[in-house]
Formats: C-alpha cells, structure tokens, sequence
C-alpha cells in the first residue's frame, strides 16, 4: 500500500486520520517489502501459516511483515527468535500481538487452530534448557495442540524421571530437550516406543562445542524411534511434533 | 541350553543324533552368550521385539544369538547391518531366516505385524542411496507398514520430484535419503506438511566429510517438520517412520 | 606527500590554506602509507582497480588509502566492509564519495566502467541473505554490469523459485546466496546450464556452524555447473560474475 | 526392453540370434533400472546429456544404464569416476565407449558438440594432481572445447609459472588444480582477471586433512575472481569451465 | 648380548646349542634395542613394570624387547594391541607368555602382584564394546586387583542396568565402557558417588565420527565424579582403576 | 511456601513482618520452582548435596533455588560459576553464605562435612590457569579434604616441577591444571603412579581452539593413570579427586 | 618484601616516606605473587629473561610481576599482549617501561643485548597482519637483532614480492606473516633457502576459521625449509628468529 | 632422449646394444615426462637438488624422473616416501642408488655436500615414532650436516631425556618428533634456548586424530623457540634443521 493508496482510502473513509496517520509512518518499511516475499497461500495450502524467524531480521523488518500480513487478512500469526524490541515494534501495527519473554514468542492468534486428539510431552533437562523446551512447547500449541511440560528431569537424578513414567506413555509425542551431554533422549527413547524428537542445546562450556556434543550424541543414539533437530531449535521441534500428532486426527471430530 | 541339556533331550529322543551334534557344535558360542544380555520381554511390552545389529559382532556371535533367541521362542527376528557371511552363519540355525542383499537385512517372521493404516513413503535422491533407502523400507515392512519407494527423484532434476507430489500426498509419513548436499529433504519438506524424516547418507567424496555435509545440511533445513537421524542409518529412519505411524491405528481395526 | 610537499604547493597557490590545513592534518595517516602498498597500475593491467577491503583496518588507515589513491589521480574507487565510521572519515578527504548501508560498500565513480552485453542475476533465499546479495549485486554493478535482484525465494517455498525462471533464463551468470542448508545453489543449479556461483552466508544457528554447513552443502552440490566463494563473500562473487560476464563483451561494441 | 520384447524384436529379425541372447543375458541389470530415472531430454532442453557419475554404482548398473541410453537413441554418452572394471562391464553394451585410464573418464560420442570459441586453459600443481587435471580437461573437451593443459606449475618453483603467463592470458577461463596448500590458485589469480576456477585435490598427508586445507586455502584466496569446486572434483571444474566458455559463443557461428 | 657373549656362556655350558642357536637367531633385534630405551627401575620405583604397547612395534621389535626384558630379569611383561602374529613371536623368546584373544593382551607373570583390597567393576554397553571392556579387565587384574564385568547393559535397555546396582555398590571404581552415544557413564555416574572412569569406544558409525562423539558426551557428562580416557583405551582405564584401587590399601595386609 | 503460608506464619508469630515482607518479595522466584526439582535426598542417598551450577540460571534462579534449600532445612550449600551478582542476590535469603572472587564458588556450610584421609594436590601450570585451579580445590575443600594448591609449575621450567617431588609424593591424588599444550599432566603422570585427574583450560589462543588441544593432549597423554574432565571444569575434578580420595577412608576414624 | 621489612627500610632511611607508601599501596598485588613464580636464573642460563606474557593476567597481577623483577634487580623486561591499560598499571612500579601500542608490547631494557651478526626480515602480506607482524619485529629487536620489515607484500600482487628479492636474499631468516590462504609463505619459501618461519593470522573471515585455513596452509606448504607457528603468535616467531639468529654470531666479535 | 637420439647414440658407439634396449624400454616413461616438469637448475641456484616426493607417483614416473635427472647430469638424487618397490624401479636407471627401508628414503649422491659445522640432534619420543626421526636424519645427512639421533625418549619417563641434556647443548638444532600428545617438544624447548624444529607424528589412536593432536599441542607449546612442520614430515624438519645449521657456515672453511 503506497502512499496514494492510503490518501484514496482516507478519502474514501475506509480509514480514519489516525490510521492513515499511522500508516504513512511505518511507509518506508511496507515499501521495503521487496525485502520479503511472504506466502499468503500457505495456510490455505497446508494448514499452517508462514512464520516469521525474526532473528535475522532488523525491528523495521519484522513490524513491517507483521504489518503486511495483517493488511493480507492473515489470522495467526507466529514470531520466534523475537527480542522483546522487535516485538514492541511489531506491536505498533498489531496491538493484539502477545508476547512469551521466555520463549522470545510473540503470537497473534483470535482464533485458535483447531485442537489435535494426542498429547505431546515436552521434557527437558535442566532449569537452562528451559528458553528452548518452552519454544517448543509455545509452537506447538499456537498450532493446536495440547502440551504438557516436565522440567529438570536430567539423567545425573534418573530417578526423578522415573517417577513420571506415567506421563510419558499417555503422550503421542514425545520431545526431549537437553544440553551438555544429551543422554536424556536416549534414556527416554529406551522407555518409550513412542516418537521421541531430541532437542540439543547449547547449554553447556568447553567440549560442549556449543552444542554439537549433544546434538552428535542425540545421533547416536542407541535407542530406536528417535530422530534429532537442530541445535536449540525448540521451534523446529514444536512443528514437528505437532505434523506427527496431526495423525491422531482432531478432536473435534470427536463430538 | 548347556552340554548336559543337549544330552538329556536326546536321551528322551525330543531331538536326535544330528540335531544334537549341531548344538554342541554351536556350543561355544552359546555359551559365550555372556556377550550379549537378550531382552526377551521386549516385544511384549512395547510391541517391538530387539534387534540384532550385526556390524560390530562376530558371525559366531551373530549365530548365537539368533539360536538363542528361538530357543526363547521369539517369533519375530530382525538383523541389520548383516552381511552374507553372517547371514549364513545364522542360517545353520534359523533356516527360515531370509536375507536381502540390497538392504543387508535378514528376516524371520513366520507371523507378519498387524498394518499400520497409512503409508509410508521411502524417497531416495540417486542410485548410490538405494542400500540406505532399503533398509528404511524393509524395517518398516518388517514392523508392520506398507511402504512405497521412490529412486533417483534428486534436486538436479528437480522436475521428476514434481511428478510425484500425489505420492507424497498419499503418505502419513515420508522419509527422504539423501547424500552429498540432502538438499531433497529441503525439497520435500517445502511440499508437504506431513512429517519428513531425513536420513543423510554417505554417498559422495571430498568436502563431504563421509557424509556429515549431508547431515549438517539436513539439519540445517530451511523447511519445517524435518528431523533427522544418523548418517546411513536408514533402520532408525525405518523404525521412527514406523513409531508415527503407529499413531494411524491398525488396519485390522477397520474391518 | 609530506610535510615539505604540503607547504610547497600552498606556496605555489596549488591549494588553499584549508586544504593545506586538512592535509596536514590527516598527516599521520598518509606517512604511515607504509602500512599499505597501493598497486596503481593495476587498473591499467587488469582494467580493475585496487578495492579496499576495510574490515581489517583502522577508520584512520582508510581514509589515508583513500586520499593516497586520489593524489594518485584514480577515478574509481570500491571499498568493501566499510562501516558508517569508516566512511565518515574517508569522506573527509573524498566528499564524493557514496555509501550504501545494506551492503556496507562505498563507492567512488565519476565515470563509470562500460557495461558487460550480458545480464546478471543475483538471487537470494530469505531476508537475512539480503546484505550479502546486496554486496555481489553493488560491486558487479560498479565494475560495469547490469545487474537483477530477486529476494527471498528460498527453497522452503520452492513454487515462488518457479515463478521466476524466466528471469533465469535472461541472465548470463547467477549468484546464488543462500545460508542455513544452503539448498538454493543446488535447485537453480539444477534448473539452468548457465554458470551459478554459489555464496553460502552464516544465517543460520547451532550445526550451522558459522556458514560451513551451507559452504559444504554447496561444495557438494549435485548440480554441475556450480562454484562456489567464501562464506558471506558476496564481493568475491559481484567480482568472480563480471569476470565471467567479460566474456559476453561489451556493450558499447554493439553500437 | 523385457523379455518378450527382445523375443519379438528377434521374430521380426530386427536383432540376430547373438544379439538376443547378449540382450537377454544383461535383462537382470536393464530390469533393475528402477534404480536409475535417466533424463532423457537433458540433452534438448540444456544441450548438455545426463553424465554417469559411476563411482557410486555396480558394474552391472552401469552397463544397465549405459545400454538403456543407448536404446533411448542418446548420441552422447560421458562416464566419470568409472574404473576399468566397470568400464568394461559397459563395453560389452556400447563397443564403441572409449576410455582415458587417468582420468577415468569413458567417452562415447561419434558426434562431437559444436566447438566453443573461447579456450579452455587447465593449470596443475604437481605431478600427482594430475587425474584431477585430466578430468577436468577431458570433461571440457567432451562437452565442446579447446583445451590446454600445463603441468607442474607449483608455487614452489614459481618461476615456471612465470614462463606460462602468455597461455595464461590466452584462454578465456583457466582451471587451476592443486593440492597440499592449493597456493596455485592464489598466485594465477593474481596474475590474471579471466574467471579461475580452483580445484584442490586430496594429494597431501597429515595436516592436509584429505583435501580440506587446500580447499578452505582456495576459498580464502586473497585473489578476487576465482570460486572453488569440491576436493578433486575436475568434472565439476570441467563442466563449470564450459558453463563459462559457452558465452564466447560457438566457433562455427565464426564461418 | 651380543655375539661374543652368546659364545662365552656357550663354552661354560651356562646355555645349551640350541638356546645359543636361538639367541643368535634373534641377534638382530636385540642389537636394534636402540629402538627402545627400557625401564628396568620402574617397577622398583613405582611398583609397575613398562608396559609394552604392541601397536605401533613390528613382530621382530616386539620379540626383541621381551627377550631383553627377560634377559634383565624382569618378573611381570604385559603387551597390549598386541596382534596373534606379534604374540607368537615374542613367545620365541618368552613361551611362558600367555594371550587373550579379545583384549589383544599378553601376560607373563609367574608371580602375580599383591591383590589390592577393593574391587574393580568394568560395564560396558554393548557386545561390540567387549575388547575395550576385556582390555581394561585384563590390565588391571595383571596389576593386582579383582574385577567384576558386566557386558551389555547398555542404555536403551535401562532396565537391565537397574538390577545390577548392587554390583555397582560393592565396588570401589567403577570403568564404563560404551561406544555411540556413550551415555552408559552419565547414568551409572547419577547412579552412584564412587569414581567412575569413562571409556569411549569407537564403536558406531556415521556421526559417531571414530568415537569422538563418545568421547564429548561423556567428557559433558551432567554426573559428577565422572572422568575419561580416549577413545578404545582399555588399558589406561584398567591402570587408572588401579592407581585409584590401591588407595584401599592390600588385602595381604587384612591378615 | 505460598502467600497464604507466609501470612499463616506471620499470624502465628513465627515470623516477623520483615521477615514476611522479604519473603513475599520474593515469593516470584520461589514459585517459578517448577524451573527446577531439587534433589533433597541426594545428600542423605550418597553423601554429597546437589550442587548448584549457576551458569545458565537468572539471578532469580539462584536466590529462589538458594531460598528453597534453606527452607527444606540443607545444610551444605555449594554454588559454581557463581557471579558476584548471583551472590549478592542468593545471599539476600541466605546471609551466611561465602563467597570466592577467583574460582566464582558460593558456599554455605555450617557445619564441615568429615575430612578423609588422604591429601589432594591441584598443581596449576600459569597464571592464568589459576580460576580453574582454584574451583577445584575449593571444592574438594567443601567436600571434607586437605588441599594443597601449587601455581605457576609449567613445563617450559621444568626445573620448578621437580622442586615439588615430596608434595606429589605425599599426596593420594593429584589434580593437574593447564592450558595450551597441556604438557603438564603427561609430566606429572610420568612422575608419580598416584592417579591423576588432569583438567584442560581454555587459556591460550589461535590453534588452541577454545581449550580443545589441551583436552585433546591430555587425553592423549603418553603417561598412565591419567584420565581427563571437560576444559575448565576444576567443579568436576575436585568432585572426582573427593570421589577416590574417599577410598582412604575419614580421619575421624583414626581417633 | 612484606610490610616490615617496608618499614625497616624506610627506619634505615633506605627509603623515603614517598617510596615507602608506594610500596605499601603496591604490597596486595606483592604479597599475591603466589600466583606467579618468576624464573630469575633464566637470563643467567640461557641468556634470555623470563617474558610476561600479560592476556591472562589481570593489570594488578602485571604489575606486581614487573615490581617483583624490579626488585629482584632484573635488567630486561619485556611483556607482550599488554593492553594500555596494563601497561599503565605497571608504568606506576616501572616508569622507565616503554609502550608500542601496535604490537601491545612493553619493553624496560635500559642495557640492551648484543647484536647477532645476522639480519632478521619481517614480511606481511596485508595491512591487517601489520600487529602480528609488529610483535614479531620487537621481540626480535628485543633480544638483540637487527629487523627490517616489509609490508603489504601479498601474493595478490605478487610482482610487489619480486621487486624486494634483494631484501630477501640479504636476511639470514625470514619470518613470513599471512592470513586468509597464507600463499605468501609458500611463495617465499619457493624463492629462497633461508630458513622461513611462517606466521598465520587470524585476519580474514568466514571459511577462514579463525586463522586455522592459513595454519594447515602453512604447514601444507609445498616449499621446503618452512615451518609454522601458532596463530597470531608474532612473539613465537621473532623468538625462534632470534633463536636462529643467534647461530650467526655476535656483532661485538667482528670488533 | 626420444628414440632417433637413442639409435644415433648406438650408432656413434656412444652406448651398446642393451643399453640401447633398456632405453628404449624406459621410452615411455620418459615420453610421459610431460607429467614432471624438473628445476635442473635448483641446485646451482639454492644449493639444494630438487627432491622427489614419490608418494602420489607411480613406479614408472618415479623411474622416469630419476633417469631424466641423470641424463641431465644431476649429481645429488634424494628421494622420499619411496616404497621398496619405486626404488626397485627407479635402480634400473640408476643403480647407484642407495635405499633406507625404515625411513622410505632412497639417495644417490657420488660427491657429498660439503659439511656444515654446527650439529643436528634428532629426538624422538617412542619407537613408533623412528620412521619418522629417522626421515628428518637422513635428509639432513644428505644435505651435508652431521646428525645424532636420539630414540626413545618420552616424556612418560623423563628422567631419561635429564640423562642425554648434553648432547641437547652440544647442537645447534634440534628436530623432536613425538606422536600422541607431543609434550616432547615443549620439554625440550623448555630445556635449552637452540632453535626447536618439532614434528608431530601419526603415531597413536582415537582422540589422537591422525597426528593432529600432537600437532595443535606442539603450536601451542608454552616453550618459547619452537616451529613445527606437517604431521610426520621427517623431509620437512630435515631440510628446515638444515637451512638453519648453514648459518653455522662450513667446516671445510675451517681448515
């Protein structure tokens, strides 16, 4: 929407003065959106919208895309890897945007994308893995499922997941977050043969090579039924999750 | 089944001569059997009965263990990573074992696996993936999928893929294999929002680091609901399809 | 030019008092053009001038190049990685100098070079690579070539990349700029014989590993007709594209 | 061509008695050839055929496609990576294929492409570098090119180098091959602006880690105008060479 | 002993023709003893003899050092990487030595080492990790102590390990031995506050990268009181055992 | 404790309003408890608490995690990789607590955990080692031994190392600190049978890539009886030297 | 020297009030010195003194070394990687300290060493590499050697180099100083027999890894005579340099 | 010499009939001398022949080289990593030639090089490590200098290398070769002030890496005065201990 374009709708009525006020302002980033080219079709599509990895991108950008999106009609909208000034920006031209500090998520969702029948299980292992397990829990249930979280479960106190046994087998999916050493997918994979995603973080210092220990550990694993995503990529693991617990069906197909 | 076993079956005639000799020709390694710790109660409590990796054992411990595992009446046998010479070995006591030279897979399963509803999907990018690609295909079968594969659809020819989007449709589960850049698994997931899962393989020379360029690339995934597991290891891709599909139902259920 | 230099040609009425003024000021730097070797014939030889790469040098030592070059009399001047601040201080002593933000390139032109007859096209995968394709893209337009620019038509949403094939087709080369997996190079490599030069960047986090993967990934593309440059090197690519595009010859011989 | 197809083919005396029973007897590996998707109109749509990269394959499967090519009328037939063994496997189908045991390389082309005015010139190190050089001219001259090879340029002895700077400037691209610390493409790409594409080899030890320090050496070139191919891929230097070349246009347009 | 010296003690009947006839056999390799540079004071410094790594010695070096060993009186010799072939060539010279064929360890020792009053317990993951685990065994009951193996209680089966905590209890160390992702050490570390010494194997294959993944999981283990050796070092696991066992003092003392 | 128990205690007098005030101030952190699963038996289980490892937890973390030991009545309170500004927040609810600038440890112990018998030495090869050092003796101080700390005994003065033969001599375990090529653990090793627990830091640059040689070296180490812990991690060693230094049994035994 | 012996200097009126506070103002960092143990003899036998190497220290402990040489009356101090702001801190004990901020060294030396007969050459092939180069240079004039430094010599223009071929032939070592593909090394050791020390450094980015590409390059170097040392290590270099030197002679015995 | 030169020769007496034939035999080597591109006049210009690298060639280049080189009249053949059966081949042309089993050397050299006066010291850590040390010496030997050698030596008992410090004084050079963690060559470096040439080794296993282990700890060696050449390049250390020793001038100027 270039500049005449938002004088003629003024003129028109369809926007008050503040509105054309407020788009006039944020102009030189709508007009930079040759930086971006979204896809509007991919909800109709594939169920799922495009979502916005803002950690690339500058605040201009992401209140930009938000911006656009929001003038396209989209309904859902996500933001991960979101710094609290990027979401402030974003919040300029979207005020409905909430925003989860911990998972540095930002949604904007009026109404929810309809609930899948399974469970997933999001299980980290330690309090520092927490931002990671969180993403991953925060995505899959923007799109539409329910989500359990068990933290601080790590295999130095193994016995501490054994006391949630029960939890692990009313899951559909299950996805594993740990750094340093990792070994808590295995352990997990070896008392399931449910579909276990393995989260490595970074979490950890010196051979921990910023996560890489973890990730080739979670690689190896000597427990089948497991399968690994990129370092600290808690979203990766969330739309994973929730693709394999599309097969579970709705629930509301239930009624 | 020690010497004396062995003696005193055959003094009841439950076996005979012969059968008695290839026991106590076998005797050595069963008795060796402190090798290897069988979990008997495995199939039992989560459907899935142990699999032998053959790569880091000794034929004769191969054969043993097989031996042993139908002395405990297991009815289901799955050996990966099994080359001829061990297959053969197994063979002496398992004659119903059958074997797949592509895959390196042996099998012995007088009683199939209830099917999964849906289907899986095995893709492969070239000719040299085939042997990975197969033994995807064959652990899933052997578990109870019906699979379909497709060979060579890779991205230098990126137009054969398109003429089999309605393949990938008709999966719940698609694993895509891949060597040298595992750019198809990009590729693929970018299609669909069904679960993909990425299996790097080896295939490739140089700056492919024996396969680890394919498995950071895959990793790395632009395309959500992509995981990923280790290099070659086309059971685990097999086995986590299999673990997804589970979530379909039977489709025994259906009749 | 030192200090004796300066006054000599104030005597001679060459320069003002202020320009004298200024260009004893900026002594310090021009006498330490001891840390730099400025080879002016090379523009003679190769029909290329020396381009500054700043990153690696003080906002002190640019400037002095900058002026040393223009004592010299050389009427194109490129300088890459060059911050705002370096900038800043080598405009004191060029004030025709231009800037552009994105690509972090200065530029200096009076009269440009003659254009290449053949066309090049630099392609990105998403809004984060923009910086680097902006770097390929200015530096083969100041050599003298018409340059297009197409953004974020990453392979995730590979239908956008098909839209777009005409474009493709009427360039001469293609850079191709991508990081994460990098699987961009790979699928316009596969769609076209025109020679593609592959930019891998270090957008990306965790087995990203700074831009490897996507380097690796691009070195083992399997589409023939790729090269490929340094990671985030969209200089070295603007370059490796004119050189090539030299072959098409010049514009002006078409007259 | 199945079974009943060569039957027929022998009834209507298309094909003599020994021709039938060659025919037949190489149906295992034709009937496999679902392990190979070959692009039949490559060749039309990029003027460029479908290459056999045979490292990957079986004797038998590259007969299969080699035969397969041939009854699909293909007029150009390139293998590469193809040992002896496997050469001859191929031969027994195409008796015209012609072989370089350097290279590796095996031909079959009765009509040679159109000739590319420009000249191709292929610069190596050392001695043992000289399979990858070979196949990189070899690749070159099959696709339609002049090609030029100088050996034993390496920087150690630089003034050799020095002698050759009139080949040098003669051609219109310049591969440049080398291994250990690849320093060749450096110094060539210093003495020239004509595209250079490097290619390092694995020829080296210890810290030479199999290629890679010549390959990281070459991307980091100080040199502008140079891009760099995977370790000892000449087919790909060949191939992008003549990617490159293509834009002098074709000799006989000179007539 | 040189020549002469062979003769002399032939001519006093100190040794018989035969054992002359030997010893002159063996000549050459004793007069190249200026490949080894032997300890004869270690043991009566440290309480332990040199121990002979066979790996990197050829069969005739080997022979030669056992046979000068002896020829010094030495009363323990342990070789380890020691092939059958090296064996048998040191028992030439030495044919009280014995061997063991899964760790590649050979003994002499008619009077074994006071036994220390702690017990040393080795666990290893898999039946392919059995050498390492026996190497470890085998060196540290050769220095005095004794040990308790468990094989095969690896992490996917969790469960098995479970039962054998009393073993782990009655221990004083503990070495765990495991190979692809290594996450036997993490658990048996949360399980117990005794030293626990990590030894990675290289067993596994594609990202298992020769046991490097092993080795860093295990080094970022999340259980303290966990320490590690390289990759298949056995023997340096069984030797630590021992250095840490002889704090327990020596059960001859009890009487 | 929740609000509501805080005023219950406040009305009943237990508490003071300050008292009250404060720990509502602090009722955020405490309830955000679902961020960790303190192990409250550990202690009584195997002797030694939980140890906090402040590293990746917020200042809040720390306090909260500090606030619910305290109420659940611990007794020994040990805080790693602790900045002073954790400090300062955990000893808002824990006044004791002490504080060490250079090895980053917090600790509260009120009553010091029995001392075992033998003697732990941590010799450190520079300077800068010395953090490391410290954190390893400080926690094995912690633990209940005698520590006696060694600095600046790097090999390039070798002579200084064997100034200290009678300490090395007279104590059951040694720590050994270093950085850069990390010689001194093969050093030590080569000096004492007693074990050694070497710890690789991070301390150099360039090819020392992070501490990676060190850690690499050591393990590597020509020298038996020694095994390795995570670069920088001085937490675990002094936790492992504790470990075997148990096996020599409490002092107060001797009384 | 502690607080009394302080005051028992100043009762002998040894020292003044002024001095006396000084000292004790210093007496912390003094009394610390447990943190470093100076090797006074080393100049006495090997004719070198002990070198600070300062990036680990903190400024007070850089200056309680340099008091602690001072008073133990050495004559020659010289401290690399020394930020300003150390070199401030151990100006306050030293003031005779001099300062060159480019290769952050601090050198006292009121009596400098003998000259060696021989010429030292200092070559770097870019003006980022002018630090490393610096540091080099000092440390070699430092110890007693006559340096000539080139600059800006890289392989990019490498007629630039054989303008300079005099210099070379007139030095008795060369110390080559390079980053990004570190060809310079290469090309001078082709141009020479003087023995040449190659030096990497750090500048350059992306596939450069931090100076590693021009460390293998170096070491990979297919001219003779050349070895490397550490990234960035231009004290390790004009040392070995001077160690080499040394061979040459002194100037004083031509006299 | 082509074959008209060989049968003009023949006919002017100049050779016989069989030498003729051998000749001719050898024509095709020498035809393919195109593969080798030998610097007759290296040694005239720098003192030193050129070297044949005989890894990457094939017998018949090896035998080719050698006989060009004599018919050139070289007096001074060294060739390197020459396996028994090249040497073979190459003594056909040059039965002179002289072969070294342990370091894969062969030599021919009627007139040695004049000596130089300073002594070279070869050091290695284990007897693994002799094919190496024993490369560096004799190249050195070749080269003109007198060597000690030095075996065994390692760091694991170090009171051995106290025993030999005089022969470390009584060189001008040193070359250490060590494989595993290469702590050698810090001790020695940290022993004396003469210029250290360390070569790291392959010798050792896992965490070893192929040598680069000891590599990256020799650069990071905290003794001043040491370089380092490639992983076991004996050759490299050699010629480099060489081109220093020549500061020490000849000995026959001496006289």
């Amino acid at each position: 929407m270039n500049t005449t374009d938002i004088l003629r709708r003024l003129e028109k009525k369809e926007i008050t003065v503040e509105e054309a006020e407020q788009l006039l302002q944020n102009g030189e980033e709508k007009q930079e959106l040759e930086y971006a080219n979204i896809d509007y079709e991919r909800e109709e599509r594939t169920g799922v919208p495009e979502v916005i990895y803002c950690a690339g991108k500058t605040a201009g950008q992401v209140r930009g895309i938000v911006q656009n999106m929001r003038e396209h009609g989209q309904k859902h909208i996500l933001g991960t890897r979101c710094s609290r000034e990027k979401y402030e920006a974003a919040r300029e031209v979207c005020p409905e945007l909430e925003y989860d500090e911990m998972s540095q998520i930002m949604v904007y969702q009026p109404e929810p994308f309809p609930l899948n029948r399974g469970k997933i299980l999001v299980a980290c292992a330690g309090t520092s893995d927490l931002p990671v397990a969180r993403e991953a829990a925060q995505t899959a249930r923007f799109l539409g499922n329910e989500v359990e979280e068990v933290c601080d479960v790590g295999v130095a106190g193994i016995h501490r997941l054994f006391a949630r046994l029960d939890i692990i087998e009313s899951a559909s999916v299950i996805v594993a977050v740990a750094g340093m050493e990792g070994a808590l997918a295995s352990v997990i994979g070896g008392l399931t043969d449910k579909p276990v995603i393995a989260v490595p973080t970074s979490v950890g210092y010196g051979a921990n090579l910023g996560g890489m220990t973890a990730l080739l550990a979670m690689l190896n694993s000597c427990a089948s039924g497991t399968s690994v995503v990129n370092i600290d990529n808690g979203f990766g693991a969330g739309y994973m999750a929730h693709s394999i617990n599309c097969l579970t069906g709705k629930r509301e197909e239930d009624k």
